[in-house]
């Protein structure tokens, strides 16, 4: 490892900080939501963004786009929301990219009945402990990542199709 | 849910983004590093947790507090590393808290022959795209979110005891 592989001890504070928090905040997050509702973090965040697209339904595409899973993970989240049903699936005649994935009723209540206190705790734990700069400073930054990886990935997969 | 319980745009999009980028950033790190060397992000962050310390070796009560991981998902990831020659568990005589966790010569190898390309891809992935005070407020913003949490366990731990 040469110098310049190295990290700073400011680099070094910063991402071992980062890892951490994230790693903390998700625990946090989902063990609270799973006492208050019986919710994981993971079946939230599907029943919630299904729940705000019409009819409460997406194609399985769209579900991967808004979400950003690998899709084996998405769809083994999926079944198992099924089993429980909180989550229908349904084929698509007039377009064969794939089935639609819909809210049940008991998806629906589920969302609804849970939402509320999970804002609480996110708000509590995270919004909270920010000052609004912060809060703006971040989600730039995420975007910033978020492009670098893009980036990233196009590139590697351009030098794989070549 | 009333008003106070939604979040704002401003909120909303900092969540979001926040959530993706480090769904996206662990996704593209672990692939990366799988790639190149053959671990997972959880394998090299035991392996390199090891290796800053005497030995490379920690108490396994000292590897949770330096990991913050549950310790039934670290047991398990530490069984599955030892039966791949990558650790050891020593018993200690000394003292009842349990054994000891130590990184084995091909523990070793591997995590130096992991780290410059696995550094260089976090530099790339992540430091690139950010600005001196966007990693200097990202450190202090971690920090806060991390207290924020402690401060939360403990006192629900509190009225647990109580």
């Amino acid at each position: 490892v040469t110098e310049a592989e190295q990290f700073d001890d400011r680099e070094r504070r910063t991402w071992f900080s980062f890892l951490t928090m994230q790693e903390d905040l998700r625990r946090h997050i989902n063990r609270q939501l799973l006492k208050d509702s019986g919710l994981s973090l993971a079946d939230f965040s599907v029943l919630s963004g299904l729940s705000q697209h019409p009819h409460g339904s997406l194609r399985v595409f769209e579900l991967v786009d808004l979400l950003r899973w690998e899709r084996t993970r998405l769809m083994h989240q999926v079944s198992r929301m099924e089993s429980r049903g909180l989550l229908e699936r349904r084929p698509t005649e007039e377009d064969s990219r794939g089935s639609r994935v819909a809210l049940t009723e008991q998806g629906w209540k589920a969302v609804r009945s849970a939402a509320p206190q999970h804002l609480r705790d996110v708000r509590r734990t995270f919004f909270d402990a920010l000052s609004p700069r912060q809060v703006d400073m971040l989600a730039a930054l995420s975007e910033a990542v978020l492009e670098s990886i893009r980036e990233q990935e196009a590139e590697e997969h351009g030098k794989t199709v070549r």
